[in-house]
Protein backbone atom coordinates (compact mmCIF):
# COMPACT_ATOMS: atom_id res chain seq x y z
CA UNK A 1 0.00 0.00 0.00
CA UNK A 2 1.34 3.36 -1.04
CA UNK A 3 1.10 6.37 1.03
CA UNK A 4 -1.40 9.19 -0.08
CA UNK A 5 -0.09 12.62 1.46
CA UNK A 6 -3.43 14.09 0.14
CA UNK A 7 -5.56 11.56 2.18
CA UNK A 8 -2.88 11.70 5.30
CA UNK A 9 -2.46 15.61 5.63
CA UNK A 10 -5.61 17.24 4.57
CA UNK A 11 -4.31 20.90 5.70
CA UNK A 12 -1.06 20.54 4.07
CA UNK A 13 2.28 22.58 5.96
CA UNK A 14 4.64 23.39 3.26
CA UNK A 15 7.54 23.24 4.71
CA UNK A 16 10.19 21.01 3.50
CA UNK A 17 12.32 21.43 6.62
CA UNK A 18 9.16 19.76 8.39
CA UNK A 19 9.20 15.93 8.63
CA UNK A 20 5.54 15.71 7.88
CA UNK A 21 5.19 17.89 4.81
CA UNK A 22 4.53 16.62 1.78
CA UNK A 23 6.81 18.62 -0.31
CA UNK A 24 9.67 16.63 1.23
CA UNK A 25 8.89 13.47 -0.46
CA UNK A 26 8.45 15.11 -3.93
CA UNK A 27 12.22 16.80 -3.27
CA UNK A 28 12.81 12.47 -3.06
CA UNK A 29 10.82 11.80 -5.78
CA UNK A 30 12.33 14.94 -8.03
CA UNK A 31 15.69 14.24 -7.14
CA UNK A 32 15.63 10.52 -8.30
CA UNK A 33 18.36 9.98 -11.09
CA UNK A 34 16.30 8.13 -13.29
CA UNK A 35 13.60 10.22 -12.66
CA UNK A 36 15.53 13.57 -14.23
CA UNK A 37 17.06 11.63 -16.81
CA UNK A 38 13.30 10.13 -17.86
CA UNK A 39 11.97 13.57 -17.97
CA UNK A 40 14.04 15.30 -19.88
CA UNK A 41 14.68 12.84 -22.45
CA UNK A 42 10.48 13.65 -22.56
CA UNK A 43 10.78 16.60 -22.94
CA UNK A 44 11.56 16.63 -26.59
CA UNK A 45 8.53 14.21 -27.58
CA UNK A 46 6.85 11.56 -26.93
CA UNK A 47 8.91 8.07 -26.80
CA UNK A 48 8.27 4.45 -26.55
CA UNK A 49 9.55 2.13 -23.90
CA UNK A 50 12.52 0.49 -26.19
CA UNK A 51 13.54 3.94 -27.12
CA UNK A 52 13.77 5.22 -23.38
CA UNK A 53 15.67 1.91 -22.57
CA UNK A 54 18.26 2.67 -25.12
CA UNK A 55 18.66 6.46 -24.44
CA UNK A 56 19.44 5.81 -20.69
CA UNK A 57 22.31 3.36 -20.84
CA UNK A 58 22.74 0.97 -17.56
CA UNK A 59 18.74 1.49 -16.54
CA UNK A 60 17.33 -2.09 -16.23
CA UNK A 61 14.05 -3.43 -17.65
CA UNK A 62 12.73 -3.49 -14.42
CA UNK A 63 14.00 -0.09 -13.07
CA UNK A 64 12.47 1.62 -16.27
CA UNK A 65 9.06 -0.10 -15.77
CA UNK A 66 8.96 0.77 -11.99
CA UNK A 67 9.90 4.47 -12.68
CA UNK A 68 7.53 4.76 -15.48
CA UNK A 69 4.72 3.65 -13.33
CA UNK A 70 5.66 6.16 -10.42
CA UNK A 71 5.46 9.22 -12.69
CA UNK A 72 2.20 7.95 -14.13
CA UNK A 73 0.99 7.57 -10.92
CA UNK A 74 2.47 11.07 -10.01
CA UNK A 75 1.04 13.43 -12.99
CA UNK A 76 4.12 13.76 -14.31
CA UNK A 77 3.71 11.39 -17.47
CA UNK A 78 1.08 9.73 -19.52
CA UNK A 79 0.91 6.30 -21.02
CA UNK A 80 -0.94 6.51 -24.34
CA UNK A 81 -1.60 2.51 -25.77
CA UNK A 82 -1.86 2.74 -29.88
CA UNK A 83 -4.13 -0.78 -31.17
CA UNK A 84 -1.93 -0.99 -33.58
CA UNK A 85 -0.43 -4.61 -34.45
CA UNK A 86 2.28 -4.74 -32.88
CA UNK A 87 0.77 -2.69 -29.72
CA UNK A 88 2.37 0.62 -29.20
CA UNK A 89 2.80 2.32 -26.35
CA UNK A 90 3.86 6.00 -25.55
CA UNK A 91 4.81 8.01 -22.88
CA UNK A 92 4.88 11.47 -23.01
CA UNK A 93 5.03 14.39 -20.59
CA UNK A 94 1.91 15.80 -18.97
CA UNK A 95 1.14 19.49 -18.78
CA UNK A 96 3.13 19.13 -14.92
CA UNK A 97 5.54 17.16 -15.96
CA UNK A 98 6.71 20.26 -18.53
CA UNK A 99 6.98 21.96 -15.27
CA UNK A 100 9.19 19.93 -13.65
CA UNK A 101 11.74 20.08 -16.68
CA UNK A 102 13.52 23.51 -17.00
CA UNK A 103 14.45 23.14 -12.64
CA UNK A 104 16.08 19.49 -13.56
CA UNK A 105 17.78 20.46 -16.47
CA UNK A 106 19.30 23.31 -14.07
CA UNK A 107 20.52 20.62 -12.08
CA UNK A 108 21.89 18.37 -14.77
CA UNK A 109 23.26 21.30 -16.64
CA UNK A 110 24.92 21.63 -12.91
CA UNK A 111 25.66 18.21 -12.87
CA UNK A 112 27.78 18.44 -16.34
CA UNK A 113 29.50 21.62 -15.64
CA UNK A 114 31.11 21.07 -12.08
CA UNK A 115 31.60 17.36 -11.82
CA UNK A 116 35.26 18.03 -12.32
CA UNK A 117 35.61 20.21 -10.04
CA UNK A 118 33.61 17.90 -7.25
CA UNK A 119 36.02 14.94 -8.64
CA UNK A 120 38.92 17.16 -7.36
CA UNK A 121 38.01 18.22 -4.17
CA UNK A 122 37.33 14.56 -3.53
CA UNK A 123 40.78 13.84 -4.85
CA UNK A 124 42.25 15.94 -2.30
CA UNK A 125 39.88 15.08 0.56
CA UNK A 126 40.73 11.47 0.38
CA UNK A 127 44.54 12.31 -0.01
CA UNK A 128 44.38 13.75 3.46
CA UNK A 129 42.19 11.62 4.69
CA UNK A 130 44.97 8.71 3.91
CA UNK A 131 47.26 11.34 5.45
CA UNK A 132 45.81 11.36 8.53
CA UNK A 133 45.25 7.70 9.23
CA UNK B 1 37.37 2.74 -0.37
CA UNK B 2 35.38 5.49 -2.35
CA UNK B 3 35.47 5.63 -5.91
CA UNK B 4 36.88 8.75 -7.34
CA UNK B 5 35.73 9.78 -11.05
CA UNK B 6 38.72 11.61 -11.48
CA UNK B 7 41.84 9.17 -11.45
CA UNK B 8 38.44 6.89 -12.89
CA UNK B 9 37.70 8.97 -16.00
CA UNK B 10 40.55 10.84 -16.96
CA UNK B 11 38.78 12.40 -20.29
CA UNK B 12 35.47 12.39 -19.04
CA UNK B 13 32.50 12.41 -21.51
CA UNK B 14 29.72 14.86 -19.98
CA UNK B 15 26.79 12.61 -21.03
CA UNK B 16 24.58 12.04 -18.31
CA UNK B 17 22.79 9.15 -20.22
CA UNK B 18 25.57 7.32 -20.61
CA UNK B 19 26.08 4.83 -17.96
CA UNK B 20 29.74 5.40 -17.06
CA UNK B 21 29.25 9.17 -16.79
CA UNK B 22 30.66 10.81 -13.68
CA UNK B 23 27.82 13.71 -14.12
CA UNK B 24 25.29 11.09 -13.32
CA UNK B 25 26.60 9.96 -10.20
CA UNK B 26 26.64 13.68 -9.44
CA UNK B 27 23.12 13.49 -10.10
CA UNK B 28 22.62 10.86 -7.37
CA UNK B 29 24.55 13.37 -4.85
CA UNK B 30 22.68 16.68 -5.68
CA UNK B 31 18.93 14.68 -5.66
CA UNK B 32 19.23 13.83 -2.55
CA UNK B 33 16.94 15.30 0.36
CA UNK B 34 18.88 16.24 3.02
CA UNK B 35 21.47 17.04 0.57
CA UNK B 36 19.14 19.72 -0.81
CA UNK B 37 18.00 21.37 2.85
CA UNK B 38 21.46 21.50 3.87
CA UNK B 39 22.37 23.50 1.00
CA UNK B 40 19.61 25.41 1.29
CA UNK B 41 19.58 26.29 5.02
CA UNK B 42 23.62 27.25 4.59
CA UNK B 43 22.97 29.67 2.22
CA UNK B 44 21.83 32.27 4.41
CA UNK B 45 24.86 32.02 6.52
CA UNK B 46 26.98 29.32 8.50
CA UNK B 47 25.64 27.43 10.99
CA UNK B 48 26.74 25.05 13.30
CA UNK B 49 25.77 21.76 13.68
CA UNK B 50 23.02 21.48 16.27
CA UNK B 51 21.44 24.64 14.89
CA UNK B 52 21.24 22.46 11.74
CA UNK B 53 20.08 19.16 13.37
CA UNK B 54 17.20 21.22 15.08
CA UNK B 55 16.21 23.11 11.55
CA UNK B 56 15.46 19.70 9.92
CA UNK B 57 13.35 18.18 11.53
CA UNK B 58 13.63 14.15 11.55
CA UNK B 59 17.27 13.90 10.51
CA UNK B 60 19.33 11.24 12.91
CA UNK B 61 22.40 12.42 14.36
CA UNK B 62 24.35 9.74 11.68
CA UNK B 63 22.99 11.07 8.46
CA UNK B 64 23.40 14.50 9.21
CA UNK B 65 27.23 13.81 10.21
CA UNK B 66 26.90 11.26 6.96
CA UNK B 67 25.73 14.15 4.98
CA UNK B 68 27.85 16.46 6.03
CA UNK B 69 31.00 14.73 5.59
CA UNK B 70 30.20 13.71 2.05
CA UNK B 71 28.95 17.42 0.69
CA UNK B 72 32.49 18.18 2.32
CA UNK B 73 34.68 15.70 0.54
CA UNK B 74 32.46 16.62 -2.55
CA UNK B 75 33.51 20.60 -2.04
CA UNK B 76 30.02 22.15 -1.58
CA UNK B 77 30.69 22.74 2.26
CA UNK B 78 33.64 23.67 4.27
CA UNK B 79 34.16 23.07 8.19
CA UNK B 80 35.85 25.35 10.03
CA UNK B 81 37.05 24.47 13.77
CA UNK B 82 36.70 27.72 16.04
CA UNK B 83 39.20 26.80 19.33
CA UNK B 84 37.31 28.45 21.85
CA UNK B 85 35.90 26.99 25.32
CA UNK B 86 33.29 24.66 24.46
CA UNK B 87 34.67 24.07 20.55
CA UNK B 88 32.76 25.40 17.91
CA UNK B 89 32.29 23.98 14.37
CA UNK B 90 30.47 25.69 12.01
CA UNK B 91 29.43 24.71 8.36
CA UNK B 92 29.39 26.85 5.56
CA UNK B 93 28.69 26.89 2.00
CA UNK B 94 31.89 26.90 -0.12
CA UNK B 95 31.91 29.00 -3.69
CA UNK B 96 30.94 25.82 -5.37
CA UNK B 97 28.25 25.03 -3.40
CA UNK B 98 26.71 28.71 -3.71
CA UNK B 99 26.69 27.87 -7.53
CA UNK B 100 24.25 25.36 -6.24
CA UNK B 101 21.89 26.73 -4.59
CA UNK B 102 19.72 28.31 -7.69
CA UNK B 103 18.80 24.75 -8.92
CA UNK B 104 18.15 23.04 -5.62
CA UNK B 105 16.34 26.20 -4.41
CA UNK B 106 14.08 25.57 -8.08
CA UNK B 107 13.16 22.15 -7.68
CA UNK B 108 12.42 22.96 -3.89
CA UNK B 109 10.37 25.64 -4.99
CA UNK B 110 8.79 23.26 -7.64
CA UNK B 111 8.03 20.90 -4.71
CA UNK B 112 6.27 23.32 -2.99
CA UNK B 113 4.14 24.70 -5.69
CA UNK B 114 3.28 21.37 -6.98
CA UNK B 115 2.43 18.52 -4.36
CA UNK B 116 -0.58 19.10 -4.14
CA UNK B 117 -1.06 18.09 -7.97
CA UNK B 118 0.82 14.91 -7.54
CA UNK B 119 -1.25 14.12 -4.34
CA UNK B 120 -4.58 14.32 -6.36
CA UNK B 121 -3.11 12.52 -9.53
CA UNK B 122 -1.61 9.87 -6.73
CA UNK B 123 -4.94 9.37 -5.51
CA UNK B 124 -7.24 9.11 -8.78
CA UNK B 125 -4.43 6.23 -9.58
CA UNK B 126 -4.88 4.17 -6.94
CA UNK B 127 -8.29 4.32 -7.03
CA UNK B 128 -8.76 3.24 -10.67
CA UNK B 129 -5.99 0.73 -9.85
CA UNK B 130 -8.06 -0.91 -7.04
CA UNK B 131 -11.50 -0.93 -9.20
CA UNK B 132 -9.21 -2.95 -11.49
CA UNK B 133 -7.88 -5.40 -9.38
Amino acid sequence: METNWLTKFPVPLIDPYAANCPSRQILDLVGDKWTSLIILLLSDGPKRFSMLQRSIQGISQKMLTQTLRSLERDGLISRTLYPEVPLRVEYALTPLGETLCAPISAIVHWAEEHFAEVAASQATYDARSSEVS
